[in-house]
């Protein structure tokens, strides 16, 4: 069982248990002009601020993610969803830094999104809930950050939609991070990832449950959302891995049972994630992901021609989702504005959630680019 | 309006007005005992049978193909899916073959399937169908080239699961077969291949209105199919053609109304795919093709042991539905075995459908692989 030890029971480096905190404040104005309010949001934090509140390092978290990003809840055999790289001694090292971590709006464990209660109604916002962008997104950890009375972020850090928050992190409040580390990400979603995207969503409003997004918990669109992560879940995964991972076991069975191990695997994973996500969050949140436009080329330029952190992009040859081209787009661009961006592809064959999964390459350096801008400091 | 001339509207070379033909056969014994009686298949054929019934091709058409491969039915706009391949003067030369073109059983355009009539019930026999595999479609295919009284086939070819029945043929029918094409094809699905038809299958039965397979015409399973569709139809397309097709129109509208040019376009192509397809049948076929095992490696060199046609494999860089890696498996056990087979990679940028566009490299290369094998005969 996992202590407050820097030592959980397999030895490893772990932040222990930790609890998800909710702070409440008043609103939270979008930048389509809509209001929430009261904005909530849930968040953790591992590691300890330090006196001149230097050392504060903000993640954020992909698509289906939550704050949960380290350490246990009591009872969970699993840890947070960055566990390999945020604790004593590891990549994020919480020995040196305060990590904060929350759920992002318009999601659904937590933070103000369609499930949470709307304050002029009592009721849950459920579809009612306004239109989030990445940006509001941002703007609402802003709130919390500055809550801390932290002015200047020593980092920002996210792979995919949390590698997208982190490039709107640089370019919302350029006088506020220091450093800017984005993993399998990019700065516009191509059309093949909204139409992914848009396949999922298709599915939840084909959901005879679905009723407008106006949805009891009990009768929720469960099946739709399970198919939404089915397809989701084969584009987060290499070709080579699911080769590995699933052999071919002989056929059998009638037309409606699966015969093939990744089937049963994939309907696995939907079903499971049916009891931890909400329909009307995926939509809201690949929404969110699929209106995400710093643009490319020039555009993207122009955008980040504001920006004044470092920054580290990290791309996977195997990631067919979020590909190499996308994150060389966003290093062309720095460049331009002579920003200093280290970039490097690596050759994790996991595909496009090898940003989550032990790799002492990465390890290395994500460190390294901590370590040498936080020596500059100290 | 097409004419039965060699000329259409537009000038190009056409095979004309066509029609889909049906033969019925008293039974087909599939590979897993059970049987199919009476045996229907719908069929085109373009061309003339030559007196030595030496110039036959047969054509096998993809997933959601059918018999019409080449020229047009009556009062049709668009031509049959190769018709850029298919007619005088084009690769596959009517002038010079005699091209049998015909639907898989499984299908729904004509040859027996799951809405056939069951001879037994008089029935559609919808979720009662066998099951039938690559080879048993094959099996169906040769009693209608025998019906023709062809012995040996000039060659047989496809793309896609066309290419899949294409080296079936050679396997089960090694005497009878002088050249095989098969492009954007393999000899076994991967996991990431059967993931996706899997996706496909489960929406298809999360839809209320399925009923094991027992549904009404009026009340088919419409949602379900046309998300398999949407989700099958990102995978035909590559990144790059999706870029350059849908730009990125200012996002717009509610929760549920479809922002993005791509949202649509899927949209649209569910819905229209519909109209002209079975949802058992889409589960029958796509079963097929997860089925189909050849093997790789050793498994596939000993079952092309028995091969004794001349090769052509034909894939393509964009194509990360079926990737090269999955032909050149082919062309190796091909060697491996001393077996004639030519191989090219040919970079059109439209990812796995690429085998079916217009294309001068492509035309001339299949043209080539048949004369050269033709001008030996005569």
């Amino acid at each position: 069982m996992p202590t407050t030890d820097n030592q959980d029971q397999s030895g490893e480096r772990s932040v222990g248990i930790v609890e998800t905190k909710l702070f409440t404040f008043p609103s939270l104005t979008l930048d389509n002009g809509e209001t929430i309010k009261p904005l909530e949001i849930a968040y953790e934090t591992y590691g300890k601020l330090s006196p001149n509140k230097d050392n504060a390092i903000l993640v954020c978290h992909a698509l289906s993610g939550d704050a949960h990003a380290a350490g246990y809840h009591e009872g969970d055999k699993k840890p947070g969803y960055w566990d390999n790289y945020i604790g004593p001694g590891k990549a994020i090292d919480t020995n040196l830094f305060f990590v904060i971590s929350s759920n992002v709006i318009g999601g659904c464990k937590g933070s103000s999104g369609p499930l949470s209660k709307n304050g002029k109604t009592g009721k849950p916002y459920q579809s009612s809930f306004p239109f989030v962008s990445i940006a509001d997104m941002v703007n609402a950890q802003e709130k919390l950050v500055s809550h801390f009375g932290i002015e200047i972020l020593f980092a920002v850090a996210g792979g995919s939609m949390g590698g997208m928050q982190a490039l709107q992190w640089s370019v919302s409040y350029p006088d506020r991070v220091k450093n800017c580390i984005i993993m399998a990400s990019t700065s516009e979603h191509s059309a093949q990832q909204i139409a992914f995207n848009e396949v999922g969503r298709q599915a939840i409003l084909a959901d005879p449950n679905y009723l407008k997004g106006e949805y009891s918990f009990e009768h929720r669109p469960a099946k739709g959302l399970a198919l939404a992560r089915m397809v989701g879940h084969i584009t987060y995964l290499s070709d080579e891995l699911m080769r590995e991972k699933f052999g071919r076991k002989p056929p059998k069975g009638n037309i409606q049972s699966t015969d093939f191990a990744v089937g049963s695997y994939l309907i696995y994973q939907g079903e499971s994630f049916v009891d931890r996500f909400d329909a009307n969050s995926y939509i809201y949140v690949t929404k969110a992901l699929d209106h995400f436009s710093l643009g490319t080329g020039r555009e993207l330029t122009a955008a980040l021609s504001v920006v004044k952190c470092r920054f580290l992009v990290v791309a996977y040859t195997s990631d067919w989702l979020y590909p190499p081209y996308q994150s060389l787009e966003i290093v062309k661009s720095l460049e331009v504005n002579a920003i200093p961006v280290s970039f490097v592809e690596l050759n994790n064959p996991a595909g496009h959630d090898s940003f989550l999964l032990p790799n002492p390459e990465q390890e290395s350096i994500i460190r390294d680019f901590l370590l040498s801008s936080w020596e500059e400091i100290g």
